[in-house]
């Protein structure tokens, strides 16, 4: 029947929850608001002796679209770490693109990402390999990956792999630099012709002194033949027909207080199509952060949504917990 | 990758599952019989310093009709225990309402809960948070939910929330009176119309004496403008239009012998529609539990459906294992 | 809310991840290649004094077609064992037929099961009861099963079970004869119609010394009424009218050198129709796996399908890491 013992490292059992509440303006005074989940996530980790680890997790929201509120396997991978500038990972893991993607979701500073990465950073995680070097403390940091491209579900569509790579340059303790870079393509959208091509490029820079953080990024995306929308957090993709071209990016500034308030702010910007005029979308979000301990902290989000032509109502308030595990 | 260090306290997994064996007297002699599953359920459990703990657990039974077989989050909160007297607990949990609803699942006496918990304490989970004071042995123990009011999947369809209570008196170390109260409103099932209405009160016993325990419970439910059926454990809800007023109840008495016998004896009725004569179900539960432990029993449950009009064949026997981790 | 202590005997976490990369040969050159995952799975065993232990392990790949890659519950079992030449299962488990679908799932010696395994032992888990015998180191071994008959997620369709058994005899320390039978009805796929009949049985044979090892494995099924094609590793059933006779069989021959490399060579047939000319199907595995340690293995596989009438492009390259926890 298959029962062996546990390997002798054990396994460590971890996770988080995210329940939130979230207010809804909307127009005519047609206000919604809901408890729900934001992410559920169970998974285990552990290392085997010499230079493997592993890591497995499942995604147990039932507020996500994809899977109406299934648990799937999220980040599964295992890894070969004798070499330290080399480390290999195969499974499903994160696209190594964008600084706030590859912020742990349970340490966001605001509630969502902001909506260039959730829109261009995508599909959030993909399947093949990687491969990293260096640490949070090292001058120089980096990380490669060859993937199918179309993220956790579906076969490679075409005989190309994606390729993705990140570099961070830390050159002053306070002071980190980070360049992304994608390229794909996908089975074209359109019978018959060649395959659709994706590019991204990514540019972001973190400064830290004492207990003020800031954080700034800048996404750019060229899609040839066809170009998805959607795919934040556990979000549908919508796949389109055509070509476009679009850019984001945020600033965001926070200082923690001793007694573990931190207010936060942070500004951004989307252009949905960088050939059409008016249609960039600004966003404000008001945040303040309350650490209890080290693996419980309550965030409230004020997103203020600024629309160029004329202001309409649909603001949004989010108080969210995040419980470790 | 966001591998992080579990927390230091440490991961508590836990979980139950209840493979069944069941036999359906059909007319015509056209009985079935089944191996199925009534629950199978892992999660994790454990506590912060301070004052914060944590619950998550998955049902991963085959037979849950909501979800077709798959796994899903059931239980998911995070609870603030500073003042026990005022606990706060936010995320997706059992409604404050009904004994038998609040008992946990692996520890009912007999193998299905009451038709009338099934049908009227639904949604028999909801998300939203609870406040919470007392315990099992104090005089006094109460627990109050603000919710969605619309289960643990879909977002609130209205601006109000749903409201719950239940109180539970100890007067005597033999004795438990509990009542319950839930008023909620949803959005109209027909268009245009004012949201609809649901009230829910119940009052429960329990005495307990030796090896000896009876319990009893009563509920009633007011439904305007649309009502559900359906709801028991992973059943769809069905939504009907129009108004209705139910009621039940039951009667259970059981003795535990010295040799971890159990026999148990269960009287049930409900009233599917207090406006309609004739239509109540009766219905009677012999069963047997045996003790093997203090974490596996044995549950063999004979359950007579009595009609109003003429005798069918429609009677079950079940044999169910419950082994909890 | 049904917050209890974990049990004494404590609760271990346990199973294994596959991440996998597929090279299809196809005709015109049309090749594809992806990475994907085999199996992912998770899972908590025990023991719980006295005489009673669990296994429940979930599937998580992403790639499973039976659920759209959601989670869902495979093998979930208690079993009582004191007396160990009749231990008894209750729940869901594996079919006690075929050598190589009782080998488990992270230990098979190619990346795939054989054809003739993946088609005739299906369903490859069954819902019921097992009662079983003797282990890997006694003279004799055997297994019997009643069973609903219709895999994971399905009551049973008719008023009888299915019965299953398997027997391995190992007259000496390098030598191991298995043998197994299966019958079974389910409601006939025409309406109106007897049930359907089942019937499989099969012969295999185990010859290891030193760091070589030989299995060979017959299996033969004769379906009446209706029979049912698919239904490897996560893959869906799919039912066809009509009856058939099958066989198929391998012979595969290992040697694990002192570098913990071993060649694995695998030859195999199915024939699909046995009343029909012409159709068998050959197939050749040449293998080779690397043992990092006693929980991470990989295997590289390049299988060679052969075709009766003219040779087509349809040969496999897959690359698969497996890592135990």
């Amino acid at each position: 029947q298959g029962c062996d013992e546990p390997s002798d490292e054990g396994v460590n059992v971890f996770g988080f929850i995210q329940p939130k509440y979230q207010y809804n303006e909307n127009a005519a005074n047609d206000d919604t608001n809901t408890f729900d989940f934001n992410r559920a996530r169970i998974g285990v980790m552990g290392k085997i002796p010499y230079d493997i680890s592993y890591y497995v997790v499942l995604e147990a929201s039932p507020d996500n679209q994809r899977h109406d509120g299934d648990a799937y396997l999220l980040d599964a991978f295992v890894t070969y770490s004798r070499y330290d500038f080399a480390r290999i990972s195969m499974g499903s893991f994160k696209s190594p693109i964008s600084l706030e993607l590859n912020t742990p979701c349970h340490k966001l500073h605001t509630i969502n990402r902001s909506r260039v990465v959730e829109q261009l950073a995508t599909p959030d995680r993909d399947r093949g390999f990687m491969v990293l070097g260096g640490s949070d403390t090292t001058l120089f940091q980096y990380s490669v990956a060859v993937t199918n491209g179309n993220g956790l579900f579906d076969k490679d569509d075409n005989k190309k792999k994606d390729y993705a790579a990140r570099v961070v340059v830390n050159p002053h303790k306070n002071f980190k630099i980070g360049a992304s870079y994608k390229y794909g393509e996908s089975a074209s959208a359109t019978a018959g012709m060649p395959d659709d091509e994706r590019t991204r490029w990514g540019a972001d820079l973190q400064y830290k002194t004492g207990a003020f953080m800031l954080q700034a990024e800048y996404l750019y995306g060229k899609d040839v033949g066809s170009y998805t929308t959607g795919g934040g957090c556990g979000e549908e993709l919508t796949l389109h027909q055509g070509s476009v071209k679009r850019d984001g990016g945020f600033i965001m500034a926070m200082y923690k207080f001793k007694n573990n308030l931190q207010p936060v702010f942070k500004c951004e910007f989307f252009d949905s199509d960088k050939d059409m005029g008016n249609n960039t979308e600004f966003c404000t979000t008001y945040g303040l952060n309350y650490f209890l301990n080290d693996w419980t902290k309550i965030q409230a989000n004020y997103v203020y949504r600024a629309e160029r032509a004329d202001e309409i109502d649909n603001d949004i308030f989010m108080l969210q917990v995040t419980v470790k595990f």
